[in-house]
């Protein structure tokens, strides 16, 4: 199954200059929706995970069902004043802008192996927060899971050192 | 199972005087949080449901494993300027300040009928506008479904006429 056949392109969105990878109709189809679930499933199932880590928002609708199918605890990394104390936070650059990432402290154990997952990997930016929040509570990422990469923004770059799985690239 | 034992009650937050249901301990039990989501598709599997639409962003976190369990489209239901365009929106009040919705309008085909996801039902204010959101666009909301219910903000005299189904009441 091709998933870009779910994924539409919209050009200068949000800004002038961006092409915006549009997810809602693969959100729109079950069958290529619970593919990409199920790949990421067959990807990780088995692994030596302990929790699954989606970045809100668009990062819950595949992290939460990812998390389900594999029987693991779902930890929201969520944006600014949205989870009740007590909680850390990290600020980041986005492809466009800037953002602040939240945590609850008690959110995973010492040591847990965390797959963090998220919808799209652009500059990095945002999953490298991710991955600092992770470590800050003691926790260590596994591995990061994206439905499409934006090979041109070297996000891996900046994610050196984790393994990085997409399902689409761009 | 009685769901209220992995919601924590966080006092005085966000404001002085709330009561906050807090869902981390849900989310992070793949017990419970199967549960809720299995309590949903036994309630309404089989019914004559269209799509099933998330209100951003707890509501993705129930309504997009309920619509992959039931093999159904999920229709997110967006914060402002979060959907590339064509979007219709609404303004709506809140238990605590004020927002706006937003909704592709490719999303639904005229008639559809929709089931609504929340995590939690307070003055209604958030699922009314969800509820208008469908309308416009031709659809008609079958039922809406909740994590939680607040009694004491009477959120269902808001929504009279649709069918509230909610899991656990405060």
């Amino acid at each position: 199954m091709d998933l870009k056949n779910w994924i539409r392109d919209i050009p200068d969105y949000p800004q002038p200059g961006i092409l915006f990878r549009d997810l809602t109709p693969l959100w729109k189809s079950p069958e290529a929706f619970n593919y990409t679930v199920d790949s990421f499933a067959e990807r990780f199932g088995g692994s030596t995970i302990d929790a699954v880590a989606g970045i809100e928002s668009r990062g819950f609708m595949f992290g939460v069902p990812l998390a389900l199918k594999l029987d693991l605890p779902f930890v929201p990394l969520r944006k600014e004043n949205k989870l009740p104390p007590e909680v850390i936070g990290v600020d980041f650059e986005l492809e466009y802008g800037t953002g602040r990432m939240e945590m609850r402290v008690d959110a995973l154990e010492q040591g847990d192996s965390v797959l963090v997952v998220d919808d799209l990997l652009a500059t990095g930016g945002t999953a490298e927060a991710a991955a600092k929040l992770i470590e800050q509570v003691g926790g260590q990422v596994l591995a990061m899971a994206f439905v499409v990469e934006l090979d041109a923004l070297n996000g891996r770059d900046v994610l050196e050192g984790h393994e990085i799985h997409s399902l689409v690239t761009y």
